[in-house]
């Protein structure tokens, strides 16, 4: 891509409503625009981010055999009464059309989901089932805030699991959890699994996945000699006391941002709906459900919350919207001019994804400083200066090397 | 993958509230599932021919330098009473918050594009702009009927252009036009490119891309002796009459589903938000702006509408969920079931996307039928009759040969 044409270019001053990192750095940087508090429209570099995320967590789900589908934003008022979640659920929100009908936008998928698939759950012998969307949610948030942290309109995978017991949910649960901490491995984050309660959505304990970031809106007592972790919102303990589990180190509280969650539904949703399945004693017995939760847009938030310096954002590899960014310094020798354009062909042929900055009217340093802001991982610089060699920078790291082409395409 | 653990088996009975044959064919073959009328679940089945659908309608907005952004689905109120649809588009799903504030569901989104391309566009240097999008839109539709064809929340991609003149926006309207007949040849359909009104959005024409199938909504005049083709809301000619533009030959007058639009918006938009740019001369001008669009679930819709038998449905290649349907005849001799196993796993292998029909419980008469109704390009059997070699049946023809697997690769 070059960046003379992409749409959306770099904004010098932060938005004056911005009130994290996120909101500012991925406004400036052209990667999002919010249309108002909590909602954003994605241009191109933030929705080419967003889809990396999207496909990483795909892969993961898809690997614990989740099937993919999609399910409606708008649902009729009727599955919503079944679940009584039509009076109690404050986020929920509640629309009229002009035949008078009404409908809930879709903040989770419960009332869709568990007669869906219990159209196709006779017996135990269709037990268990896995299925997954990716797709938006609504929610009616009294203060939408943070950036793309907590959004009114939010891009969410949420996987809906079927069991036979609540041993099969168990043993599902511990598979999910397995893949979510690869997600977030190859997200470039880590995640601490964290005891909650399970909000309205249930009356057990549910499990989120956080992430310490200052600009989260949890606090958490974390133990750092093992994997203690719980939410302070249900802890009867506090920081300073000693591990409950392991007794080796006193509990830490921070600050942290939900990255991820699970709710243990147990049979509440199945029972709602009166939709049995024959179990092995040839009755009718209610499935144990599991909900499983990751908010895309919200990790996207979240990694820039957790990667950036004071120049601006410090994209991972693995979600990075381009794999280069290669900057073109500009000379009175038009020799110079051919040579990057002959890079960015080359690269692009090798099939390499790389940003082009090939603006004619703008200083190196304004190149340099976009290029930091807009935090690809590599940089890759052609000037006079370098002769037949390319600068190679990585934008983590001070250190530039003159290389050969091939040693570049080597590196990427 | 294996039919046996597919989320959404095939159902014997179509759904009673089925009026159209996409309908009853989508839901029995288990790609849709309807959750109220002109809404639907996507089954991993559909969802695969959306996406396939969504891939190619991108590949031919990238062609012509489209950039892809996403934008929100709530809008708040104030933009649209800036153009007047607040109070004017009877389609539009008005929302209230807790918190008093009121919100419109996106039904087609000038409201907030133009206000996002016109921030980027200062002089007429930055001119044109195209940005789209793939996303879901909503429409408080009084009458939700023709399954997917009229969904009160469908998929669709909707591009804007934005011009310093006129005859700039005709020049582009002319690539955007070629472009859409490019995917619908991709998708195996013949469009014709028809006038009609400019509905709500325009007072000028605007021009539709209709195909013909009993299923549509309107109905069309056409020409066969030329490219003429007018809807019967705007023409001053009727059915028999000579063609006005050859006179070669007399009107032909056939129902359509419109699978596309493209509306000339003038000025509209930018003058509504007063968003000028500086034109040549160094004064304020308003863009010229152009919406394409293009109904990815309804043009799935029409798939199935125009390619289907008395037995199901007939995918074209460039669509289907899988390349091939792999059907094991089960039989005492184990060495069979291996067989089947093993040329599935070959597929695999060889980068060939197959559903694999290893049900143990189900007759042969059964698989084939299955088969028929999902409708997958080619059919491959594996059975005791056909020895070492594979049974190749295309969907859309009679013949069956017994092939090697190397040939069945060749043919794939």
């Amino acid at each position: 891509m070059k960046y003379s044409t992409l749409f959306s270019q770099t904004i010098k001053t932060p938005p004056r409503e911005a009130d994290t990192i996120n909101h500012k750095l991925l406004t400036q940087a052209g990667f999002v625009d919010q249309l108002m508090a909590g909602v954003y429209s994605y241009l191109p570099l933030g929705l080419r981010v967003l889809n990396r995320i999207e496909q990483i967590v795909r892969e993961e789900m898809n690997a614990i055999d989740g099937q993919e589908i999609l399910m409606p934003v708008l649902h009729p008022k009727a599955i919503w009464q079944t679940t009584k979640g039509w009076d109690t659920i404050d986020v929920l929100f509640k629309i009229q059309s002009r035949t008078e009908k009404e409908y809930a936008l879709g903040q989770s998928e419960e009332e869709v989901v568990t007669p869906l698939v219990m159209k196709h759950v006779h017996s135990y012998h269709d037990l268990p089932q896995a299925v997954y969307q990716i797709h938006w949610k609504f929610r009616d948030e009294l203060r939408a805030k943070s950036g793309i942290l907590r959004g009114r309109e939010f891009f969410m995978k949420d996987m809906y699991s079927f069991h036979e017991t609540q041993e099969d949910f168990d043993r599902f649960y511990e598979e999910v959890k397995k893949a979510y901490l690869t997600i977030y491995k190859r997200l470039g984050l880590v995640a601490k699994v964290t005891e909650a309660s399970g909000g309205s959505f249930s009356q057990k304990i549910s499990y989120e996945f956080m992430i310490l970031t200052d600009a989260g809106e949890d606090d958490i007592l974390y133990c750092d000699a093992c994997d203690f972790c719980v939410n302070v919102e249900i802890a009867k303990i506090k920081e300073g006391d000693n591990c409950p589990k392991c007794s080796k180190d006193k509990l830490h509280k921070a600050r942290a941002s939900e990255a991820g969650n699970v709710f243990d539904l147990g049979q509440k949703y199945p029972k709602d709906f009166d939709l049995p399945f024959i179990g092995r004693d040839g009755k009718e017995h209610y499935a144990f459900m599991g909900c499983y939760g990751i908010g895309i847009s919200r990790v996207m938030g979240i990694i820039v919350e957790k990667s950036h310096d004071e120049r601006g954002i410090i994209w991972p590899e693995s979600v990075a919207p381009y794999k280069a960014h290669l900057i073109e310094i500009t000379n009175s020798e038009l020799r110079i001019k051919g040579k990057a354009e002959e890079v960015y062909e080359k690269l692009l042929d090798s099939g390499i994804e790389v940003l082009y900055d090939d603006r004619d009217d703008v200083s190196a340093g304004q190149k340099f400083a976009d290029a930091d802001l807009i935090g690809i991982p590599v940089r890759l610089v052609v000037s006079v200066k370098s002769g037949d060699r390319i600068e190679f920078k990585k934008r983590n790291k001070k250190e530039t090397e003159l290389l050969t082409f091939d040693e570049i395409l080597k590196r990427l």
